[in-house]
């Protein structure tokens, strides 16, 4: 009997589906369209059907499988609660019992789990990656935004509402630069992969570097693979939107560090793409910012999950944690 | 059989002990003189020999009395290992395995546990306190430093390493003031009394306010419940002094809610004292630096410990929460 959970990704224009082996490989994938009419049981209905079809596929490969469950991430996904709140980038309105919906269309399925995305991948971590049998960890996903989820004492922290773990919301510059969320100076306006479009941007008005490899990139186009790809050409701009980038998260996650002291802190996304070129600066600054009892002490590493896959992945570990958790009762 | 727990507040110049019962009050108390001269044997017979006192004296009040345990509150004070590790503002060299050092003395005792202050007093307001029923809240004590208890699922957060919880040693301002560890820009050198009184002749010297109440006070003798008396007499500087030190407080406090969402953060500490002057700004500012989906949900409490009782009470609530631990294995 092979035993498989399926992973959902609710992003603001596709939902990614898949079928994750034990190991954390996918069996069988698809998409369909998150909808932007804001009509939730038409959606339901689609997302139903494309399950359906993938576990028919995945029991024509191996007809003894089981179907353990589905992990959903969604932004807002509130775990407590089963329902995506307020999304503001998802087309429904209100609060959406999204896990009794699925209920209703799965009842043979003993766990359904929803959480967001951030706290997904950090279980993907946790179930199938880098971080297996550590109790205390963080990650980092560095995006168009910044998300994290944090583990302690082996369970992800959740707060007292759900919604815990929105670490690129915290303040690293007062008064700096807006982020996406309307507030000024927070870690996800300096970290992100957007945050380093601008830091570009920055550099080539401080330098007026019309000789930079980035110079013939518009404000839209640039992205953080291009700025990796023009350091490893030793563009000097480009190194530099690296160290700066690293010094500023680093400082970021020295805080995280007197938070929560966590065994590693994990980063996921494309900037981890540019290995050393962001690892080195952030670990450098992050320990410049440590008090003594931290220094020399704490990981920083890059996710073990596979770019592509780590969203289904990371969502369809959300119900191998819940087993767990069903086992210890 | 009236239950008993004892509980040691070790700072830097005097030790704490007292017999707690199980409403949070102290029977009887003593205290003894930290030593500086970094003998930890000596010092460990004369705290045996208090706490054997101390016994002794409350089993002459109630002769049918059980000791339930010992809780340790110190700098530095590691609940994974027992052992107090470099302490800066203590004289004994290196690791102290304080709570080995104690069960040789008290054979009889099944519980003996240590962790810093400030997550004493978080354990107190979690036994006795404000903070009895709630999974998840955090505790700043606001003194000379800013010391923070962070509860997550019912336990305390330990990290890794047992060091997890300092959030006064985060960065508030990057580049500001010099924090008591070194590093510029940290919350505590902004929010703590001691940050108060910086505050306080930041805006003397801005104004060149020699008609402010507190511009007779020197440097040294100024302090916050001067400040408090001179905000309730109508002076400016004074309240200014409470209006920045909540706005300081309250984007620290914004920052805390990213993290963990906790159901409440409890204030501890002299500044408290000073009631709205202080609570209010701070709720103000944290519910200006907080994402809509956690606004208007999370509660700034005075905190419940009597000021005088608080470590040692804090300290003794260890105890409880260890034989809890016992009772759920």
């Amino acid at each position: 009997m092979k035993k498989v959970a399926i992973g959902v990704d609710i992003g603001g224009t596709n939902t990614a589906i898949g079928v994750v082996d034990d190991l954390g490989n996918v069996m069988v994938k698809d998409n369909i369209v998150t909808p932007s009419h804001g009509d939730i049981d038409r959606y339901i209905n689609e997302l139903a059907q494309a399950i359906r079809e993938l576990i028919k596929s995945v029991k024509l490969l191996n007809t003894d499988i089981e179907i353990l469950g589905i992990g959903i991430g969604a932004p807002n996904g509130n775990y407590y609660t089963g329902t995506i709140e307020y999304a503001p980038n998802l087309s429904f309105r209100g609060v959406v019992h999204l896990v009794k919906l699925l209920q209703n269309q799965f009842p043979e399925l003993q766990t359904i789990a929803l959480t967001n995305d951030a706290n997904a991948a950090a279980m993907g971590e946790m179930i199938y990656g880098g971080a297996k049998g550590m109790k205390n960890f963080v990650m980092y996903t560095l995006g168009t935004g910044v998300g994290s989820g944090l583990v302690v004492n082996g369970d992800l922290v959740y707060g007292h509402d759900g919604f815990a773990g929105e670490c690129g919301h915290t303040i690293l510059i007062p008064g700096g630069r807006m982020c996406g969320c309307g507030t000024p100076g927070h870690l996800e306006a300096y970290c992100s992969a957007s945050g380093m479009k601008r830091t570009a941007f920055e550099l080539l008005v401080k330098y007026n570097a019309n000789d930079s490899l980035l110079s013939d990139k518009s404000y839209r186009e640039l992205d953080s693979k291009m700025i990796f790809e023009a350091a490893e050409k030793g563009d000097k701009v480009a190194i530099e939107v690296f160290e700066l980038t690293g010094k500023w998260l680093g400082q970021g996650l020295a805080d995280t560090v007197h938070y929560l002291s966590p065994e590693a802190i994990f980063l996921f996304g494309g900037p981890t793409a540019a290995g050393d070129y962001i690892f080195k600066p952030t670990k450098e600054s992050m320990e410049q910012h440590l008090l003594p009892i931290y220094q020399n002490k704490i990981k920083i590493l890059p996710s073990q999950l596979k770019q592509g896959d780590a969203a289904i992945v990371g969502a369809s570990a959300l119900v191998y944690k819940e087993l767990e958790k069903i086992e210890q009762i």
